[in-house]
């Protein structure tokens, strides 16, 4: 069985999961606590970092952007990337700008300044660093909701990537309860159409041993 | 004419310079300066950053990992993201380390501490920053080095995106003065092979005011 080496509230992981599981590709998930430096698992990948996609055959792959355009050429049934260059040019910029801009605005100002650094005893949240997360959500917030409004999936006419992307960072920040969903009403109606996808379903049961997620995060009529 | 905006020193502007010059597509250079917020540049990329590549035919092209993968797509001449399964994942895990890791490690905390932050007067280089970034340069060196030891290009037997992203990297932090060369024998051969190339020249060239390169910059034979 393909084994996908993750942890459960990366986004990055939980975007591959979620396009693993919209084209149905069987796979066994495996725990890497990435902080151990694990031999074996450096052996896979050098950077230290996950997601990490073991494929039968043997074929690894690391990063996210990696494992995601491999399995749109392996796969190519429910394309995720679009079709005609503008689509595909589209789908990517928003893969870039959840994954790059909102992750580095906003992510690694919430999520490992709360989370990871306590996880890994690493000191208390930074207050500037958290200021500025919790300021920069708002654009990054209103700008999705105007892509919903105006199109039927943030990229187009078609779920795509970017759907997928964007949910992977905001259902991980929803679990540590740092998304005000009343801050744009498209955005939230967007997030309860995917979170209702079978995609999502292993996502929103998982739980993260001592961080119980707000009662909203699994409820599909949030 | 294709447009390509971009700002000479941000290697993520360096690598799509050299993938254009490589596979011999012709476009001119237009200064963006991003801080500045120009309207009709933000109606291209509301994301405000370099580079974008505007199309003759009007498609416009945001963030380089969209550029680059666009153009092994439109013009599949010259590939340069490799050929099977397996040497497209080595390609793109290695532009995914220097765009995302090397860039996160050392490029943020030298280039943006000591250029952009007197450039864009936000203040003096953060002491702490540089350190890492020091520090972190010498394992990517050696990583790097390892790398040009045992193939002859960076992800396999031909030259690659990989390629281009490493020295799109590091030559921006060379025209600074940041890299030792004289850590790693190897990743300096490697880096004066691929200095050679024609594609390098007007990126060489170029010279940005008040800040003037060391003298090997644009020594062939460094």
């Amino acid at each position: 069985m393909r084994v996908l080496y993750h942890l459960p509230l990366s986004p990055h992981c939980r975007k591959v999961r979620l396009a693993l599981a919209e084209k149905r590709i069987p796979f066994e998930l495996r725990l890497e606590r990435v902080w151990e430096r694990r031999p074996e698992f450096l052996d896979l990948n050098p950077a230290g970092m996950v997601p990490v996609l073991e494929e039968e055959n043997g074929l690894v792959l690391a990063d996210s952007y990696v494992i995601c355009e491999y399995l749109d050429e392996a796969y190519p049934e429910t394309p995720l990337l679009g079709r005609t260059h503008a689509e595909r040019a589209e789908v990517r910029r928003l893969v870039a700008w959840f994954d790059g801009k909102f992750n580095d605005e906003v992510t690694r100002n919430l999520l490992y300044e709360k989370q990871f650094k306590r996880m890994l005893q690493r000191g208390n949240p930074d207050g500037p660093a958290l200021r500025a997360g919790y300021a920069n959500i708002k654009g990054h917030l209103e700008y999705l909701g105007w892509l919903a409004e105006t199109r039927s999936w943030l990229a187009g006419s078609s779920l795509s990537l970017a759907d997928l992307t964007a949910a992977a960072q905001l259902s991980a920040l929803d679990y540590i309860g740092d998304v005000d969903w009343t801050l744009s009403d498209a955005a939230k109606d967007w997030y309860a159409r995917i979170k209702s996808r079978p995609s999502f379903r292993p996502i929103l049961a998982e739980r993260i041993s001592g961080v119980a997620p707000p009662e909203h995060y699994d409820d599909l009529d949030f």
